[in-house]
């Protein structure tokens, strides 16, 4: 399975899309993002991807954590959500953008 | 239980503690960010909050959505990212910073 790298440029909408093709095949899917431009690229595509899998009845979750990524010979901290399978309440709640504290 | 605001100017290590300290409390916890800099650092918290927890056993995983807000009358797009109880798995995935796919 291939890293889905994000930029501040991505398109939100091609990385959804990305996304929600990655997870079907997989089950899963990593998208990996360097500043915040990009973190926030990859968040809004995520978000985005979530109501198109939970519309299929594939609720998922993320789970990011930090990698040490090499780019030209610099060490650089990326940001890395793993998207994985979740519960059917979290995908109720992400699809009306409510939430359980509203 | 109350909504962690993050802004662009949020100390990482302030917002995780308070992510990780309501979800002690509450077994959840929510989390809103507006704009590119406040995202990236609400995910920045929430990754060190995810090592927190993850140490008392507590694995987390994300669910984050768009919230409609209104900032001084303007209505504004927040992303929220709600903090659920994750699998085990998902916790020792995090931890270390290695993922299923390094």
């Amino acid at each position: 399975m291939n890293i889905i790298k994000v930029s501040s440029r991505s398109r939100t909408a091609a990385v959804a899309g990305a996304i929600a093709g990655t997870y079907r095949e997989n089950n899963c899917a990593e998208v990996q993002a360097i500043g915040a431009g990009a973190v926030n690229q990859a968040i809004k595509a995520a978000v985005i991807a979530k109501g198109y899998l939970a519309e299929e009845g594939k609720p998922i979750v993320f789970v990011p954590s930090f990698v040490a990524v090499d780019i030209d010979g610099d060490e650089r901290t990326a940001i890395r959500i793993s998207i994985e399978p979740g519960s059917l309440q979290s995908s109720l709640l992400g699809v009306d953008g409510s939430s359980r504290v509203a």
